[in-house]
């Protein structure tokens, strides 16, 4: 058997154009992020694709860009779940802070460590602060373990690695066509589990925002092959964007 | 415990506006339609009501309507389900044809007949005709007997009434704010199972488009008031409208 698994990143959204830290604070795309959204939907209609199933976080940034792309390819009609989960890295302290104003006031290395270390989280945002999750409706069903107050990329992965594979998985062993709208860091988190990639090398991985990635995968669900849709210099470019964001 | 349920009827389709029975056909809004759904969302919102989940049909008139309330009133994050048996009464034969037309054909009283009979269907749809809906996508998962070639209202309510019974019902009775958006003889079905509407008023209650309908329900879901969100004299007109429309 080998099966597709298709992984949007959401299109640009007003923070990324701002250059700040977003985690999840819940701001929307940009005009150029729908454009680019709906960009991804049409490749992913040019190449074929019919989706039983989609997957996204609870932010809409994420939830517009998938709105956008099933508009695009005349599929709104599929079952669409949203689970905070796929939500992106939880960034603690430092969200909405600007990237650039971060690495001027604590370094360049210190931000490139908030930003790529597999392993250390920024400094932890209190829960009586405005931002903390719990005082938003959407997640007071979680209780305070489940809700954070800031991630690393490895709690990222241990947050949606076993939901994607008690929840997401099964579909797509049932032969489902699934497509999964999220964020860099999530989408990291999943591709480290799907490439088997390691904690060095994972950090070092930019995905571009709005750009259909298209996974081959094994009978262990294990990439086999992997690529981008669209145009290749494109694709480059975008990615290279991503990881400039954080200098001063 | 006195509960609130939302229901909305899709804004004004394409063939809505060209007076066309459209059925299962997965037509989209106007320009109007999507302007009567913003005004769906910003009427939920100023009137505070904050939902837990979505109910809507496998159709995009409804879906987009759903969305654009979703949007309006910034809660894109609630989950929406997706079921066919929200979907619009079926209109068998007569799918597509303009109803003006239908009546000059065959007189306003059998066209009044198929439209507003509680238990006459129109003709039925063959099998292999291309409006079957069998022949698409998001019916492939259902048997034979599930995709009907015809319905009367009866049909209608016998398809939605049981799955709100045993889907939609539980989530009210756990204290969920329900939101349902679907169609004019869905919403019909169950307005008659709120508010046990006999067979003969059922069919003389036209539903407009596009408009807030809260009913407040007892502990049996039974309706013990319910109202129109919007200025009054507008929503009158918009019924009006719908009523008028299968007249030669």
């Amino acid at each position: 058997m080998s099966t597709k698994l298709v992984l949007v990143r959401h299109g640009q959204s007003v923070w990324n154009k701002e250059n700040r830290f977003t985690g999840w604070k819940d701001v929307d795309l940009t005009e150029q992020g729908r454009e680019e959204a709906r960009t991804a939907g049409e490749l992913l209609k040019e190449a074929g694709f019919e989706f039983d199933v989609a997957y996204t976080s609870v932010l809409k940034r994420a939830i517009r860009t998938l709105w956008t792309i099933m508009d695009t390819m005349d599929q709104m009609w599929i079952p669409v779940i949203r689970d905070y989960r796929l939500n992106e890295r939880h960034y603690g302290a430092l969200q909405g802070l600007n990237k650039a104003e971060t690495a001027a006031k604590y370094g360049d290395d210190q931000v490139h460590i908030w930003r790529r270390s597999y392993d250390t989280p920024p400094p932890k945002m209190e829960r009586d602060d405005e931002r903390y999750a719990g005082n938003f409706r959407v997640y007071q069903g979680l209780n305070e373990e489940q809700i954070p107050l800031s991630e690393s990329l490895k709690d990222t992965v241990d947050r949606f690695v076993p939901y994607f594979e008690s929840e997401i998985k099964p579909q797509i062993e049932a032969g489902k066509q699934v497509l999964i709208c999220a964020h860099g860091n999530s989408l990291r988190a999943l591709v480290k589990y799907l490439g088997d990639i390691s904690d060095e090398e994972i950090v070092k991985l930019n995905i571009p925002t709005g750009v259909p990635m298209v996974y081959e995968l094994d009978d262990n669900l294990k990439a086999v092959k992997n690529y981008y849709l669209g145009d290749a210099e494109a694709v480059a470019a975008a990615a290279e964007a991503v990881a400039n964001q954080g200098k001063a």
